[in-house]
């Protein structure tokens, strides 16, 4: 569920959500699909994601270049789910690209 | 509790972590803490936070400065939490420091 340890540096999308109350199951496949999606997609390298009670929710995808990034937000599958969020599925959200400069992680079982 | 669009380009922390089972007050309490903490630091410019019911949790919070995170990173409060999360309150962990390229927003009452 988290994503392992990568090289940097490399790019990510964190896309930060607010959900509408509309439509859960329409949302929750639309959004099974997309990662399902993005993970064929060229410089794929990762996709973490969480949601809380409160309806806020984070999925940062991760990508080996800027390429890779704009071309995933223009195809034509992803154009359709943009549009379904703007309209109906998201009060607001923010996507901010980044490139990342370093990473550390932890994993109890290797300790 | 989405962070307002931030002039490009400023760092962020995306912290991800998976959730043992362990002392569900006690992490609130310091989640809580530390969030709070943060938002009082030379260099803060804001935090977002979602964990879902499968104990993924992902947290970003943003800076203006590299500067900043590590002063943040060595803060004598943080240390101790960054210890707790080790040994009891965490079962794995990324944390990934990044340089916002860019941006954009969507917030439905503007539309």
């Amino acid at each position: 569920m988290l994503v392992s340890t990568l090289l940097a540096p490399y790019y990510a999308v964190i896309f930060t959500s607010l959900r509408t109350p509309d439509d859960p199951d329409g949302y929750a496949a639309m959004a099974e699909h997309m990662a399902e999606l993005a993970s064929t997609q060229p410089g794929f390298l990762g996709i973490e994601s969480a949601r809380g009670a409160d309806g806020v929710g984070i999925t940062v995808s991760y990508w080996d270049s800027l390429d890779a990034i704009h071309r995933w937000g223009t195809h034509v599958e992803h154009r359709v789910a943009q549009r379904l969020g703007r309209t109906r599925w998201y009060e607001a959200f923010r996507q901010r690209i980044c490139r990342i400069e370093n990473e550390r992680g932890f994993d109890r079982q290797e300790v």
